[in-house]
């Protein structure tokens, strides 16, 4: 039978289907993400969790005149898949295919870009508005899908409170499924646990008196194997909805999200409501997929992505065995973080690590197994993390705030008002510094040294290999004269060796790492390596040039920087950030600010636009962050006293 | 008789005194503060509802072991007065006095530093934890007092998360005054509404059965004449603790703020919790000061801050008179800003004003009272407000995020991921850009600059005088490429005539405002006015140089700066703004990337340290941003062309 999923080019083309056959598009749309995510990769569980809520979601409304503003993004592969881009999933995270997330660019089924959580409810505030204030409050619905993980950011609870103010008439569709990439923590999601694990609940959306009526179709079936934990608590009864009609929202709930006949009934009453309402529903991370969907928490979180040719089959792949005596990989950066900041904890029991729901990413599920006393997860909440490690500085902890660079801007008010100002010994480690390669845009750490170097009592650090990450870690524990950062790149280490009692680097000190002449290279952190390797390129060409590490691009090494200035006619800048007062800057501010001659500065960096997604190595190549670039723009330079120094 | 307040001198000296004496010394503490902010000015309304809490908490408290964090910190006067700096209350807000808010290093008992809202209870979490870690979670009592308005802020709402889901043993006490600085909005808005205005309340913290336990003396005299409104729900009734109690804490509430007795069987019961515990109390903003205590919401927006010289002998004093036919003062540039956007708006119903309950500050009262439907306030909320912009924007709307330069900062993510990677025309018109004086380093607007100069998309601009302000606005609403910003600053602005049809600039385009030798000094927004007075100054000795007005610092010039670098040995660049990335670091990025010779630059802008408080004049002086000083600093480096050009 062909399936009715090849007939779905638009999303208006399930309008006319029975709820028997948007139920099989929903399992035809999981099939083919199976399918090919378990083949390319990608965001995986959470779109398995989405199949049938996208279905009866379209089959309800005329996008895009009707908005559905998907949270994050990465539950999204359904409705891109029913949004004209069915044959084009298998593009996707793949550079020039598909985004990762929604992008507003992609399609015009992508109402707004996403990739950080917890925006949709502000979005879906403002669209609504925006109607109103153009007089046609009812020029389209607007419904944001937001998960329970997203709900512990702030910036969302700020959303529904000003919703709740103005009576927005717009729809949030709660979709819970117990885990943010990392199991929920903290208190909201045990309040959403005792809601979900109450089957019998359905809270119409009118009043005070609780209407417990018919129950639709799929409630209290799917659920029920979860139900024994359910509290036993009158107010457990009673209390979901209310925090939401504490805030003036009508609640309805808990639907079963992967019952598309009860969403559709649940939908609707919520679409024609004429104020904020809530649709509860519970969905299954990893649904239809066996090894996420029954294997608890650690196959959701396994599986909250999926790596390339890891399905065959509709089923986990077998792995293929590893060569014999093969070479060894280097780790990733991010596991010689987690194992050394392990280390030292060990050495300084004041130590504690912190992340915002990015346990893995951040190497701290090492840290959390091996003394999970000094380990805290926020949650989605940045903000907190920040200002909860300055709570902790201040009697006497110290905290490590591992977050990475694009996700540790929701804090940037706290490192400014909280840890700069007040000069507190508080340690950020960065990670995804730099161009991030298959999240995108959203994703890459582009802008932290410029955003950090700002700031009065600041220390940046950036290393070039992961013994000099272990050695600034140290450095870092051992500062107790204000906040020090430390940023560091996704992927995989150099594959130098890792000292086992690293020593600490003096505050603002370089190292030259080759003499040469004519040229200086100065590289921060992943610019050392390119630095490098464009020395080798020239050095093939007959030039030899001095290579150096700055090491910290606050303090600089003014020193150092004079030295490399009286010797080369040209000094080269590289960084894996942008150059608007990035870290090619702070190299001149140094120089000129001490009254020394300065000559031509080339620098080499991130460009002044956004850039894609695809594996790194593509993305470096086309923003000329690569030796051999490199090597060329100084040859023309050097051929061409008058040549412009922008560009790539 | 000698007032009690007299003998105290440490919070300790509160200790042995009975239930009447702590009254006696709040009603002594309120009427110094009446006394000295009625003569001094500063911050007033807040201040006066907090005598009874912060005796009641320091009575039961031993501070610093205990720890009492007063967020924001605009209502911490009282509890100045107690710990220590009775006498040198006089001093608060002066230059080289104490600090408008707590801070760190003015008193150990300032446990943290504040200025911006909804922090407190995210360093509560953090200093208890500590103390767990520690091994001794009974190390101190850890009390954070937080205003309703500062609930809506997201972060406020992870931190409670935070301590639910550790069920850390911290005491929250929710000051409730129905008031941020202007009325609060929104849904938590309404909630605390409901709550406050029911005196029948008194919710214990255990179990889901409502205890409707013995009132506390107090309880049900001083809010009754708020009864009316109270509303006609059951849910009304039994809701107040249930936001909290589903995230796990404690409730108590309502208890009347201006009773000692009452707060102190509270506090006592809510201090000996082992878990997190909200003690709600109700207190009045301007509490014992009669137009502000029964002038209504008017009275207690217009008494938040107090005018030097306002009081005299506890009541306002008498205006002097306007001298007839006097000097016309310059308007207030937040003025300016408030009438040119309603004037906008007439022109372009699509334009919206957007403020984070800073209306009156930001001039948007101005365009409340014009056109209230083009008008929103979101509460202490900045992350949602440009979120709620982006959404606006993308339904066409030209939404104005009206938001003082520090507040933006808390906004900083929403900017990078929302709206200039989505290249929305949000404009972002940023008050009290630089040193805002008297409210010092948590307020002074000092990063902007580097913070969004960094970012793909955005244009950053800044008028010399309220001439420029509306011709940058007008530019600003015409532009329909992406987010545009413009700073200015605090205060008076220059007194030139402000045109009725201003006419737009084109976007990157400076201006010479006079032609001279061998030095050109370039300013940007409030540098102009400082550039102007260094060239009279040096004109007086004999030197005539260039000044220009770069009026962009994204995109720069580059026609006008290759033509002052050619034509001048010395730029100079003047911004009120810190350097590091700053709009000095711009000019030479824009020269050297050309190919340009570049001459050295001297910049001059705000310091690599935080600024203290004053008056701006005071503290422009102190950092060196005046004419005068930039003249001298030229001269300097014009005899010694190796001179350092660091310094002020």
């Amino acid at each position: 039978m062909t399936p009715i999923l090849d007939r779905i080019d638009r999303p208006q083309d399930l309008h006319s289907l029975t709820d028997d056959e948007l139920a099989q598009v929903a399992q035809e749309v999981r099939a083919h993400i199976i399918d090919t995510v378990g083949e390319i990769g990608g965001h995986f569980g959470a779109n398995l969790g989405t199949c049938e809520l996208a279905v009866a979601l379209h089959s309800l409304l005329d996008s895009p005149r009707d908005k559905v503003l998907w949270d994050v993004g990465h539950q999204a592969y359904p409705h891109k898949v029913l949004t004209g881009r069915r044959d084009q999933l298998p593009t996707i995270r793949q550079y020039e295919g598909l985004a990762p997330f929604c992008a507003i660019h992609e399609s015009e089924h992508d109402i707004m870009g996403a990739g950080h959580a917890s925006t949709s409810i502000g979005y879906a505030v403002g669209l609504k508005e925006a109607m109103r204030l153009q007089g046609d409050i009812d020029a389209g619905k607007v419904v944001a899908v937001i998960g329970d993980g997203a709900m512990t950011g702030g910036v969302a609870f700020e959303a529904i409170g000003q919703a709740g103010g103005l009576g927005t008439p717009i729809v949030v569709v709660l979709n819970d499924n117990g885990m943010s990439i990392a199991p929920n923590v903290g208190a909201l999601s045990r309040y959403f646990n005792r809601v979900r694990l109450n089957p019998k609940l359905y809270r119409a959306r009118e009043g005070v008196e609780e209407k417990l009526t018919k129950l639709p179709a799929g409630i209290g079936t799917a659920f029920e194997h979860l139900g024994p934990q359910l509290k036993e608590s009158i107010k457990a009864f009673w209390a979901p909805g209310l925090i939401w009609e504490e805030l003036d929202w009508a609640y309805m709930g808990v639907i079963d999200g992967h019952d598309v006949h009860a969403l559709r009934i649940a939908l609707t009453e919520a679409l024609d409501a004429q104020r904020p309402v809530v649709v509860h529903i519970a969905t299954v991370k990893g649904k239809g997929f066996e090894p996420a969907e029954n294997g608890g928490l650690e196959g959701m979180e396994k599986w909250h992505a999926a790596k390339p040719k890891s399905i065959a089959n509709g089923a986990p792949a077998k792995a293929a065995p590893k060569p014999a005596n093969g070479p060894v990989a280097p780790p990733q950066y991010t596991t010689v973080f987690g194992e050394a900041l392990v280390r030292e904890v060990e050495r300084d029991p004041r130590i504690v690590g912190i992340t915002a729901a990015m346990n893995s990413g951040t190497g701290l599920n090492i840290l959390q197994k091996a003394k999970p006393e000094h380990y805290f997860d926020v949650g989605i909440a940045e903000q907190q993390a920040v200002l909860f490690a300055s709570g902790l500085a201040l009697q006497g902890a110290k905290p490590v705030c591992a977050i990475y660079s694009t996700f540790l801007q929701r804090a940037f008010d706290q490192i400014v008002h909280d840890v700069a100002l007040q000069k507190l010994n508080v340690v950020f480690a960065m990670d995804r510094a730099g161009l991030v390669g298959d999240d995108g845009p959203t994703h890459h750490g582009a802008f932290d040294i410029a955003y950090l170097r700002c700031l009065p009592n600041m220390v940046l650090m950036a290393p070039r290999d992961e013994a000099m990450l272990v050695r600034m870690l140290r450095t870092a524990m051992l500062h107790d004269d204000g906040p020090i950062a430390l940023r560091y790149p996704r992927g995989e280490a150099a594959g130098v060796p890792i000292p086992d009692d690293p020593e600490p680097i003096e505050l603002g000190t370089g190292e030259i790492l080759r003499e040469g002449g004519r040229v200086a290279i100065v590289g921060y952190g992943t610019g050392v390596l390119k630095a490098l390797e464009a020395a080798d390129r020239l050095a093939e060409g007959g030039l030899d040039v001095t290579v150096a590490d700055a090491r910290f691009a606050k303090p600089m090494d003014r020193a150092l920087l004079a030295q490399l200035a009286a010797e080369h006619e040209l000094v080269v800048t590289v960084e894996e950030g942008v150059l608007h007062g990035g870290f090619g800057s702070a190299v001149w501010e140094t120089l000129n600010d001490a009254g020394l001659p300065v000559p031509r500065i080339l620098r080499v960096g991130l460009p002044d636009r956004y850039v894609t997604h695809g594996k790194p190595a593509l993305l470096h190549s086309e923003v000329g962050f690569t030796g051999p670039r490199i090597a060329e723009r100084i040859e023309a330079v050097l051929r061409d006293p008058q040549a412009a120094l922008a560009g790539r």
